[in-house]
């Protein structure tokens, strides 16, 4: 491709409305723009690097047996209410009329259309198992699209879904997508981490996600520093502290904390460390059913820990989603606004994260307005109160496998797959005869992975101060041919033509930088687009019958000869 | 790929619902299947196909300098407000609301989108002509989805949009566009023709459309028998007929024509042929602004003629759209009922279609329920009226390139290319510095391709009583092998392992039947299928190291050693 014939498109300001580096990157060196909120144009460098993610995942897709198929964008409504999703889904579900004012919706995910195809074409045992995906553009109407392709409301997604008579069976799937998963992002060049994560509002029992390790990830996951364990912060389990509590040496006392709200305020008032406090969380308490009247649950937590919604919410005696009291409710049933309430005294179900429950002579609010007790504990003070994990693991904590201290680190989800169970074939009834002729449910898989995401994902984790560092799979062009002042000279331009043609003979994808313009701006469009190997032709070198190979990724560059070009980049 | 591993989908009985036989064999064959209403899900074996008429038109729009890109299929109400089509066009554009109640719209073109990316990333003239195209989701809320793929709501387009500074640049774009179409339908392996289009409600100068010959097709097409001359019926000139007009022999008579109400029944009443009969339509005239009350028009054509409604609707008295005057309109205007109305006598404009303007000693309606005149002749009985061309050619017409006679076939229409003008850019004021340095609206051309509608148009041109007949280049797979009673011989077994294995590894796309069905079935669902090249595996063969190679295409059979079945694939 000749720059001079290309949509080139790059910028050297960074807009102002880009807040992270990959939509930085994308927008200035020409990967993509903003239609509207959340709606993005692939430009012609960013629809390659799209392409090649795309190809890779349906390449190792195919091999691990799925076999790909094709659903609309545009759904009706009818299997949504029968799969329960019509009711349950939020805002997030863009759902419209036609001109005949029936229902639709714009697909976020396709489980119900696939479990409707499934049990129209596959009646019997002996087709099962049976892995069907697709790549294709999903709508999901974020509250607040952000961070470009990252979190875009229109994007990429390649979606499977597998169909089984036993766990054995799902659990064999599930493994070949666990193996498959690897190899993508293998074969993208990405440092990845495959960990347990929650199986949250889908439903299931068993979830791995797959993360692209990058700082900016708006994802915490968590390693053993001495075992495979990995999992989403989300999913971590807090092993309770060793030991038993110490003992009870102080009498509970009322102190005035006037205008000491926070834990960081009461900490600082109270010269007590924050790990010391205990902070009560007062959420909604899980119905019976809708018309039972709400009730409130109290949450403690160390002051120093942070709370797990996840993990609260799974709780029995808590609502699901996870919503918090206003303060005039904290108010009713603690007598005192949120930043001086405490589990002392409380009529509420009280529920204690293991840390917290192994503080003693602590501090905590004392349902007054301005006022906390300090030498509090529990069993003394506390009576009714359950113990749970509620809390958020830190970096030194215990690994929940037995083994090392867990280490946290920021990633990037770009996979997930699910053992969905019966969750959506039930609803359905999605079933096939057995091997005993009898009609029975089957239970499935789902397999994602964001195709549009890792784009930007791959850009977080390899970028520098000059732009993108494609890994070499995924580069919109593999080898940029940059003359300098071609159109001054016969030489360099018979040069840079010839390179041209024997490189793309020889199959690699060349961008040809034939444009009138300075050297300058040409290696900083080169850089930023991030073609992985440069070729610079110019003069002097060519009085030898010389161009330099520049490595975008090690940044090495190397003197070679022309007619060596060729066999040295295959060589890489 | 194994059929046992497959999801073939075959059906022996014909699904009532499907109207033409590409939707039948689509089903049938396991291509695709109804979601709901326009809405198809691709089935392995027909998104293979898709793909690969994909790939080819992808590659001719490379190959003629075209640059891809990848637009949302989400679209903000904004810029088609901006374009006017907003207003314009009726419900097949689908309006929804998101989250925000901000106005969006499914994308059923994307002249809006290029057109204001376009005017955001090209600011001079020294970065055009460009030609962007994408291959993309699309979705048009047909009144009436039917046909399958073959018009359906959501589908696959391939859309590309030119921009230029010259009529000149234009047109070359142009012209590379449709040599590209000509490879792309020659290398799809179809029988096609390009044929002058009108330019409709789209607006522009020039239009070709590419038809796939087909006896179901939608559209009449055109061609001289002795020329290249071919066009849509809808923009086919009919010349005026040669000579002068006979001269009046009778005097005009009212006879009584109780009950004859059509062409038919007056030409069987009266003895008279239907095209000595002129036949009178009233429609809306062309009101000078919205407030002017609504004017009618007659037009009249030959009894044996059709009108031309795009020829209609052009002429400058003719309301566009055209609109037939209700019953009690044509009654209020002519006396009569629209059985008996004629253009004798009439107080509103007379537009007679040049062959019914040579007509002498004629019949017509008297504008007299159950009446018509005979003997009637222009300028003696109708003095005020303007001549045009005004109805559809009919075979037998001589071509309006002045050589031959015109013969009518049927297509499906496969692509359209335009040029637009500034009919987009001049409404969003896209334009760029030219070479003096002013600011100047660019001039456009744009070129689709229905790439699902492909798949269904070579169908109805390639198949049989037993089903599709693949051209090569788009067949699902281009081998299938088909071992007779596998399951009871290890021999043939081994035999269609090993054949698998050398095709594969030979590079050929291979359907290996590997299920426990008898040989009948298997037969039958791989002609269904439509696979080129069809291996059968028996023991009587196997007997002399043979088997028999089937042309799906000519029904030719052929008996190959084993060994040599490679390389007879390979020289076809």
């Amino acid at each position: 491709m000749r720059t001079s014939q290309y949509l080139l498109s790059t910028m050297k300001e960074t807009p102002a409305d880009a807040e992270i580096i990959s939509h930085q990157l994308m927008l200035r060196a020409g990967m993509v723009r903003r239609l509207a909120s959340g709606l993005y144009t692939w430009l012609p460098s960013g629809l390659r690097v799209l392409r090649k993610v795309e190809q890779i995942v349906r390449e190792e897709m195919n091999k691990a047996g799925a076999i790909e198929v094709l659903m609309p964008v545009v759904q009706h409504a009818e299997l949504w209410q029968e799969s329960g999703r019509w009711e349950k889904m939020d805002a997030e579900l863009l759902r419209f009329k036609d001109r005949h004012q029936r229902d639709f919706v714009l697909g976020p995910t396709h489980e119900e259309v696939i479990t409707d195809l499934v049990r129209k074409e596959i009646s019997s045992y002996k087709q099962l198992p049976i892995n069907l995906y697709q790549i294709q553009t999903k709508f999901r109407d974020e509250r607040r699209p952000r961070f470009g392709v990252m979190r875009a409301r229109e994007f990429l997604m390649k979606d499977a879904y597998s169909f089984h008579l036993s766990q054995e069976s799902l659990q064999q799937t599930y493994d070949a997508m666990y193996q498959a998963y690897c190899n993508i992002f293998t074969r993208l060049g990405l440092d990845f981490r495959p960990v347990l994560a929650d199986t949250g509002a889908i439903g299931g029992s068993m979830s791995h996600e797959f993360h692209v390790l990058a700082a900016s990830g708006e994802d915490a996951i968590v390693f053993s520093d001495s075992s495979d364990y990995a999992a989403n912060i989300e999913k971590a389990e807090a092993l309770p502290p060793q030991g038993t509590r110490p003992a009870a040496t102080q009498a509970k006392a009322e102190v005035a904390t006037p205008n000491a709200k926070t834990i960081d305020e009461v900490s600082a008032l109270l010269k007590v460390d924050a790990s010391a406090i205990a902070k009560t969380l007062i959420v909604y308490g899980r119905k019976a059913d809708d018309k039972a009247p709400q009730t409130l649950v109290a949450l403690v937590l160390r002051g120093d820990h942070e709370l797990n919604e996840i993990k609260a919410e799974k709780h029995p005696l808590v609502a699901s989603p996870l919503q918090f009291a206003s303060e005039d409710e904290v108010q009713a049933i603690t007598g005192a606004k949120p930043g001086s309430v405490g589990p002392v005294g409380l009529t509420i179900p009280v529920i204690v994260d293991h840390a917290a429950a192994h503080l003693a002579d602590f501090v905590t609010g004392a349902n007054k307005d301005g006022f906390h007790f300090t030498g509090v504990n529990f069993d003394r003070d506390i009576t009714t109160y359950q113990v749970a994990d509620l809390r958020n693991v830190v970096e030194g904590d215990p690994s929940p496998c037995g083994q090392g201290k867990l280490v946290i680190r920021r990633g990037i989800e770009v996979g997930h797959i699910f053992q969905l169970g019966e969750r959506y074939s039930a609803a359905m009834k999605a079933g096939v005869l057995n091997e005993e002729g009898k009609h029975q449910i089957m239970t499935m898989g789902c397999y994602g992975v964001g195709v549009s995401r890792i784009v930007a994902a791959a850009i977080e984790q390899n970028h520098d101060e000059y732009g993108i560092k494609w890994p070499v799979a995924i580069a919109p062009f593999q080898v940029a041919i940059v003359p300098m002042n071609m159109h001054k000279s016969v030489r360099i331009q018979d040069a840079a033509e010839q390179l041209y043609k024997e490189l793309t003979d020889a199959g690699f994808e060349v961008l040809f930088d034939d444009r009138k313009e300075r050297p300058g701006v040409m290696f900083a469009d080169m850089e930023l687009l991030g073609v992985p190997y440069q070729i610079i032709v110019g003069e002097r070198n060519l009085d030898e019958q010389k161009v330099e190979l520049k490595n975008r990724l090690s940044g090495e560059k190397l003197m070679l000869s022309l007619s060596d070009v060729v066999a040295q980049l295959k060589s890489f």
